[in-house]
This record gives C-alpha cells, sequence and structure tokens, in this order.
C-alpha cells in the first residue's frame, strides 16, 4: 500500500533547487524548473511534479544538456518570436520568451513562439495558462520521442505528442486540457508490464502491427494514438508544426539523437496566442458569456469540463498549506542530496 | 444496385450555376459555389460534390439565406482579416478574404481569417489547400449544429466540429487532412436507420445518456465525438475558437437559429495560415526534406497518408475529363431545373 508525506509549499521549491543544483543545474535553471515543479504539485499533478526531478537528474547524466546556458531571444517585427534553448531545458527560454508572446499576440491579434533545441519534461498546461491569465487564449503542442505508429503502420514513427489549450474566463480558472495525443503514456505500459497486467485493446500492436494486450509485445511493437485515423492525423499535424515547420526535430530525429540515453526528450515546441478582443472586434465580455453557456450546458448534464479537479486540488494544497507525495519517492529525493 | 452517369467536366459547373441561379443565389454566389462543388467533385469527395446541391436549393427555401448579399472585408493592420458574409453563403466571403489572409501571413508570419454569419455547407480541405497551394500551413475550424455530447454527456451540446490541415509539399500534393470531430457523420446515422442497421459501438448515447446501437435512439438522445474525452476536449476547442473567440454562434446557438429547419448551418467559421519561410528563420525548404522523411517512414510501413484516396481520384477524373455520380441522383438534380 503506498503512503503519502506532507510537503509544505515552500519545501517544494527548495528540495528542488537543492536536488537541481546538486545534479549540475545552474540557479537559472533550477529556478525555472522549481517553480514548473512547484506549479505541478500543487495542482497534485503527480506525474509532472517532483517525481520528475529523477528525470532531471538523470537528462544531466546523460551528458548532453548544458546545466548553465542562457536561452537567447531573437528579434522580430512580425507575430513570431523564436528562442534558442541552446541545450538547455526548455523552461528558461519560455520564461524569455512568453512576455514578447504575450505582447505580440496584443500587437497583432494573433502570435506564436517557436522554442528551439531544448530539452523537455514538463506539462504544457502551465504554459497555455500563463496565456490564459493574461487574457489570451493559449495553444501549444510538442513533439516527443517516436513510440507511437501512425493508423495502419507497425512500429514508431510519431511522439507522444501532446496538445495543450487555454481559454480565459472571466469568472474564475481557464478552460483548459492537455492531453497525449497517444492512447496511452509510455509509462503506464511500462507500470503495465510490472504488474504482470494485460493491456486494454487499442493502446498497442506488436512489431508485425498486430493488436497486442502484452505490454511486452507493445514496448517491442508501437504504442497507438487515441482515436484512430483521425488522432493520428492530428498526432502528424503537431510533428510537422512543433518540428519541420519552426526548423526542429521530429519524434523519429528526438529518438535517433538521444541515442538509447534516458532522461527528457530534445526537440522543439510550438506555443500560439490569440487576443479575443481583436478577434471579436472589441466584443469579448459579450463573448465570454456565450462560451459560459457552452460550459453551463456541458457541466448541467452531468459532464466535467477537463482539468477541474486539477483546480480543486489547487484550492485546496494552497489552503492547506502542503501536498501529499508518495513516501517513496520522498525518500528516493531524499537520498539524491546525499 | 447504384448505377453511375458520367458528368464531363465542365457539366459540374454549368448544371451546379444553372440549378443555384434557379434557385435564387445571384450570379456571385452561384459562381463561387460552383466553384466549390466542382473542387470536391473532381476528387470523387461525393458527400460535398453536385449532391449538395440539395442542401444549397433547401438552404434557400429554409427561407433565411441572403442569395444576393456581397460580404465585406474589414480593413485592418493587424495579422486578423475579419470578413463579415451578412446572412449569406460562406464561399463568397472565403474568396474575398483569402487573398488578404496571405498576404498578412506573408507579412506577419501567422495571420487568421474569421467568417462571421454565414451559412455553411462546404468540405473544409478545398480552403486551406488554397493556402498550401500558396505555400503556407493552413488550419480550418468550424461549429455546426449541437447534435454530439460531450464526453461524460447525455445531450448534444457540440456540434460535429471539423478540423482541416494542410501542409505544402515540394514534391506535389500537400498532406492533408479534414475530419469530422464526431465519431460518425449525422447522415450516416441517417442512413443506419433507412437501413434498419445498428450502429457500431461508440458512436452515440441514447436520451438517458446510455450506450446505444439503435440509430433512431442515437437520433434522440445525442452523437458522440471520435476518441473519448480527447475529442470531446478538442471539440469544445473548436466550439470556443470558431463561435466566442471570433464573436460568432457555438452549435447550441446556430441549431436553435435554424428553429427546425434543415439546410446549411449559420455560424462563423476560422482558418489560420502559417508562413514556414518565417517560422523556420528562412530554413522552408530543409525542414520539408525533414517533414518528406517523416511522410516516407509512415507509408514505408504500409500506413496511408489522409487524402491519397482524393488525390489519385483527382488525377484520374482529370485525365479521362469526366466523374461518376449516382444516376438517381442526377435525375434529382435535372428535376430542379423544370
Amino acid at each position: 500500500m503506498s503512503t503519502f508525506v506532507q510537503i509544505n509549499l515552500d519545501e517544494i521549491r527548495s528540495l528542488s533547487t537543492q536536488v537541481l543544483t546538486g545534479a549540475g543545474y545552474g540557479p537559472a535553471h533550477a529556478d525555472a524548473i522549481a517553480e514548473m515543479l512547484y506549479t505541478c504539485q500543487l495542482d497534485d499533478c503527480q506525474s509532472h511534479g517532483l517525481f520528475r526531478l529523477l528525470m532531471c537528474v538523470q537528462t544531466m547524466k546523460a551528458g548532453k544538456i548544458d546545466g548553465q546556458v542562457r536561452p537567447i531571444v531573437e528579434p522580430s517585427d512580425n507575430a513570431i518570436v523564436r528562442v534558442d534553448a541552446r541545450g538547455g531545458m526548455s523552461l528558461l527560454a519560455v520564461d524569455a520568451a512568453l512576455p514578447v508572446l504575450i505582447e505580440k499576440a496584443r500587437r497583432h491579434g494573433i502570435a506564436a513562439m517557436a522554442v528551439n533545441r531544448c530539452f523537455q519534461f514538463s506539462a504544457l498546461w502551465p504554459e497555455v495558462e500563463r496565456l490564459s491569465a493574461a487574457g489570451l487564449v493559449g495553444m501549444a503542442m510538442v513533439p516527443s520521442h517516436s513510440w507511437v505508429a501512425p493508423a495502419g503502420g507497425k512500429r514508431g514513427t510519431l511522439g507522444t505528442n501532446p496538445l495543450a489549450f487555454s481559454w480565459p474566463r472571466q469568472s474564475g480558472n481557464p478552460f483548459t486540457f492537455d492531453f497525449a495525443t497517444s492512447a496511452f503514456a509510455r509509462g503506464e505500459i511500462e507500470l503495465y508490464k510490472r504488474a504482470s497486467k494485460p493491456l486494454p485493446n487499442g493502446v498497442a500492436v506488436d512489431s508485425d502491427g498486430n493488436p497486442t494486450n502484452d505490454p511486452q509485445a507493445a514496448l517491442d511493437g508501437a504504442m497507438l494514438t487515441f482515436g484512430g485515423y483521425k488522432g493520428s492525423a492530428l498526432s502528424i499535424m503537431i510533428e510537422l508544426l512543433a518540428g519541420p515547420l519552426i526548423d526542429d526535430m521530429t519524434s523519429l530525429e528526438s529518438l535517433e539523437f538521444a541515442e538509447g540515453r534516458s532522461g527528457a526528450p530534445y526537440h522543439g515546441q510550438i506555443i500560439l496566442a490569440f487576443d479575443p478582443s481583436q478577434f471579436s472586434g472589441g466584443l469579448a465580455e459579450q463573448n465570454d458569456t456565450r462560451a459560459e453557456r457552452l460550459f453551463a450546458d456541458i457541466l448541467d448534464q452531468g459532464a466535467r469540463l477537463p482539468s477541474q479537479r486539477r483546480f480543486e486540488a489547487r484550492a485546496r494544497n494552497r489552503a492547506r498549506g502542503y501536498v501529499e507525495i508518495p513516501s517513496e519517492l520522498y525518500r528516493d529525493l531524499l537520498a539524491l542530496l546525499d
């Protein structure tokens, strides 16, 4: 049975920066990463909270990341801001360019940010929620490693390619979603394997392209996208927009670059920002009411909006001043400080 | 058994304009619609080809559309072009604003077009393929009528909300997809009902929100999105971007507006355009090679790229100079001319 330990909110950041600086991240990167882990852990997003410190340490050990490098934001007159992470973790690059993206969206009505040459381990929802907190609509996409077969295929070509979206609501928390376009996360298949449990249908194919429920056959074969050929098309779109469009790697290239080492994948990222005021001809407030009617109609029939559980966790954890993480994870993290 | 009749390519346009002007569309609208029907029919896209003339006639009979009105393109300095279709069919508005969208994408790197107050019956792929033909990446979204339940729901809130995307390829035909975010098209359920055939699983719920295979129970209840809660989230995103963001109707409002009448739904449309040259820092050609490697890896494992059948039909029909449509449809169309 899992037991949990309480971590005070302050300790999330302090523990993170200690582990990160100990592993070789400079103070700027350590702070940016700690802030992201805090944001995720506060929302009880265990898969992207303190747990990810292990991946950050692994990534440094893999030897390709630069823990000190400063990102460079390319100056531009158009509606695109390009930021070169120069082989560092993505977050510092996003921090540097996000204010420029917001300014460009307010100037041009729509704007885009391309992050290049970065290691990526974080969830995308915190990034699009920084846009919705600024009153903009945000959309973000990244490739990953080519573990996912296209519809009708039998080997990994696509990444788990998440899509995140956030819509600002005048009533409070935004409408946000962030999902992988793979049917399952890679880590979930590993968990099924360890538990010797059969996979559900529609998650993976074996190396001959036949449907499989065997976790090992899935790892030897390929994962599937959600939603059949439609999910597969969406995943290919994300490869193109977050890869070749912005002069960065596809998931195939990213997996090759890793040379079998684990840790955060290296590739690019694209974020779009839309200004509701300019899109609506100055009628953003009336249209907020229109969107609220849509949300109300969803809730009224007993369906949920995405991210509601996360917002509830955020409110609860803020009020009580601590989060809970698995005791085993806490022991593993403390061991990293020895 | 269905029999087919050959229609010369010239006749697609002439038959269309005859039917449309006879029904009350002015020459400008009739030409724009005929061009769209030609484009779809040339690709053997039967559901959006000459068959749609019946819907155009129905839409005019429903009494709300203006067959003569000229769209107004709003002047702007930002990266958004807004065009008011003023209660006419969408196509003339798209024709008027698309050159502005292309010019804005080339100037700002990314640009968007909002079409307001239009009736919409056409597929979206011809519109995004006009962008990829201009060397840009195109994405388009529209709401429709609220026949689709959100994940976990039991009544129609969302439209069939298609997403279309086109990526220009230097080697020839673009990478294009255009899919409804509903699991099935509305018309498909009607066909199952007429044939007294049970629906596949995962297509619809009855009015209590329980899964159903009965077409009538599905029509009384609600359709489902593809891909469970992920497809549902994507569909909500499309509602927001192609509705409240651009000061236009959601699928709920569009269905109310129709007041039970059939014909083309009335709402807005959003189209995004990305300039690969500016996103890639001038390296579009190298990145075309990168994208081609992705496509080659998909094809090499026996998977298909979307739209391939359509491109094959286009080449074949162009070469032979005619298309084939069901004889019954041809009789119905000729009857409209009496």
